[in-house]
């Protein structure tokens, strides 16, 4: 079959999904000759030493492959002048689906990880109640729960794309500060109502238990609405990099008010003015005036294979794969344009898909050794239609870069290699 | 509030969901007194430990709390004439949510878990096909790929309750051969389409690279519908105990259809009679046939709190929470009884919701000290209704103990006490 005949659906080799058998995906499945099939009827194939002798029993607690040892979260340098600061970024080039193995959520923390003993941690709500309360871990377990998949994305997320330069670096690296996760606990309607709210409360303050007293003021409307007190991820209890025994969980909203070890609720008339909401998640505008609580996090969609320091190692068809979210609902629509952005297609959604939770993207790409230029778009439910570099840097200028939810741009080169780029 | 003025949907204590408030939960949230509050805004409260100093930074790789180690699999006793055979159960009393992690999966082997190099592990598809082909790992990573949750269910599963006597277990111990995993693969249609099946195909033998070269057959019509070779679990690859580097995945069918370590896919005329799909996973009828390729499983579910061997340590209320599934579709309604069967009540389904996919079920319950037997009941998106223990029985015989989708019950007794029964 002749290049010139593929359905292309959009410039530089985006194709229609039916061309995948006619394409023989370029070859990847060899034929095989009568000579290995006879060779395998008469038993005469070499049998790998694995399936000779029966291998080790169960075990109680699994460990992941040998061979997959290269997924690993990483780490920035530790800053001495900030004791247990900083995050680790989730190997998103290297993840597939939706849903992040809790071994590999990405972290962000202001005073490192407590090690909290459950019997001794109390969440204590007060301020504008008509009761303050006070629960310990094994009460709140016997409290309904509800159970849904949502993504965490920290409000710092993709912020050095917003840069003069862009870095040579991962999908990880750049962006890995974006998980999805089943997050179980107990609507925080259901604990404010057993309080009772006060008729003059607007706000809410959650403290975490960590060394930083890490702490967000969250609007009690929201706090009414779908925020939890979340207690499992992905079916056993909240890592302890996570929140062990209880964090906060805000769906859609950025991560750091989703506040982890949670410890105290505090009902308000205002905002509480933290140190870590003024210190940062505040964005310095143009006009050198400053936006606090920019909470819900965008409509956003990054391809991660071919990403930044890939290398693509022949002609032919590859898969461009990726994932989409966004804080104001589910996600509708991914495209995907393999030349800067001046052609589209739709990209198919292959996953589960829900609100406020990752989906998996896909389209099959025909690389012929030029230059491209790979980019995606996504539309939530809600239209949200994901912005350009430019539009989110004159949107909030460059003294800021939190909530850049920008389009990412990987150029290819004609020796196949895959770097970040400003298209 | 007496308890005369419950709004009760149920005999025996099941009720409303609007009592939760008015219950107080039975005081489960203490009410903090004035001086702990003073003591509090004068910062004169016992601040533990964790709160005073920096904890340890992130990790490449996390692992769960030391509070959370109590939740591990259970194995059976292993069999020196079989090794490696032999099943891990999860925790099921312990999970919450519908995703279970990949370390508490369930496990299900017949010659022990090879330790395979996936550079030396080949995939190939013959039999009657066109073209013959074999797959490296490396080749099946750059096809498209889905991915979907779904459950995995041991055909196995729940049989101790078709025995005469109703043992004393816990939900992990007679149900724990189920759990649930977004997986991602290559539908098997993509592949066989790239082979091409010949006319008079009609079966699908696959086979696995464990010393016991487990092999199962597969009707050629669900073959080219939903199965996959499934590369990832929970966004990481496979791990070794369910099939590294690739297993076949069927979904809703019994788990051992399911082939873990493929290694080959062979179109037949016929089923291929392995030894493991005629010494197992057949079930003898009451008139002593064999009912041979039984393999969707039935809607079912499962109360998982208060379940076997847990003690219930006050009257009061009671989140009552399971898990339901069903191998015909997605779960449309799950019922609960207290009082054996008697009355039902609608439960809630507090978790996202799809097709072969565990959801997660609650509803209130108030003990008030006497006995009760709970039970539930699922209704799938097919209107399958998951029957009583007697109507398996009857239909089936007591020489199998395939695909027991019975309703289990707990009896609870006067001393708050639960334990399996046969209602």
């Amino acid at each position: 079959m002749k290049n010139s005949d593929l359905d292309k659906v959009a410039g530089n080799g985006l194709i229609n999904r039916r061309h995948l058998l006619q394409l023989g995906l370029a070859g990847l499945g060899s034929g095989v000759t009568n000579s290995v099939l006879a060779a395998e009827d008469s038993l005469q194939l070499q049998i790998p030493q694995w399936s000779k002798q029966p291998g080790p029993g169960s075990s109680a607690y699994g460990s992941r492959s040998s061979h997959s040892e290269y997924m690993q979260r990483a780490a920035g340098a530790p800053n001495p002048l900030y004791p247990g600061g900083g995050a680790s970024r989730s190997p998103l080039q290297h993840l597939q689906g939706t849903i992040t193995p809790n071994s590999l959520h990405f972290e962000r923390h202001h005073a490192g990880i407590p090690d909290i003993d459950p019997a001794g941690h109390q969440l204590v709500i007060n301020g504008l109640v008509k009761q303050p309360l006070v629960f310990n871990y094994e009460d709140l377990l016997k409290y309904p729960m509800v159970s849904k998949i949502y993504f965490l994305e920290c409000s710092g997320n993709s912020g050095s794309l917003l840069g003069p330069n862009a870095a040579d670096a991962t999908a990880q690296g750049i962006h890995g500060l974006v998980s999805c996760a089943e997050w179980t606990g107990i609507l925080l309607s259901t604990l404010l109502d057993e309080a009772g709210v006060e008729d003059d409360a607007r706000w809410l303050a959650a403290v975490g238990a960590d060394a930083a007293s890490m702490g967000r003021s969250i609007p009690l409307n929201k706090a009414m609405d779908d925020v939890m007190i979340a207690l499992y991820q992905n079916g056993e209890p909240v890592r302890p990099e996570q929140g062990y025994p209880m964090r906060l969980f805000v769906p859609g909203w950025e991560g750091n008010v989703s506040v982890k070890w949670l410890t105290q609720l505090k009902l308000t008339r205002e905002p509480s003015q933290f140190r870590d909401e003024t210190s940062k998640y505040t964005d310095t505008l143009p006009d050198r005036s400053s936006l606090q609580f920019t909470f819900p996090m965008g409509s956003k969609s990054l391809i991660t294979s071919p990403s930044g320091q890939m290398q693509l190692d022949r002609q032919g068809l590859y898969q461009i794969s990726g994932i989409a979210w966004s804080g104001g609902g589910s996600i509708r629509r991914v495209e995907v344009s393999a030349d800067g952005g001046q052609s589209w297609a739709d990209a198919a959604i292959e996953s589960n898909r829900s609100d406020k939770a990752l989906v998996r993207f896909s389209i099959p790409w025909q690389w012929s050794g030029g230059s491209a230029i790979l980019q995606s778009r996504a539309t939530d439910s809600e239209d949200n239609v994901q912005p350009t570099r430019e539009s989110v840097l004159s949107a909030q200028g460059r003294m800021s870069f939190y909530h850049n939810n920008g389009i990412q741009s990987w150029a290819v080169n004609g020796n196949g290699e895959v770097r970040n780029t400003y298209a």
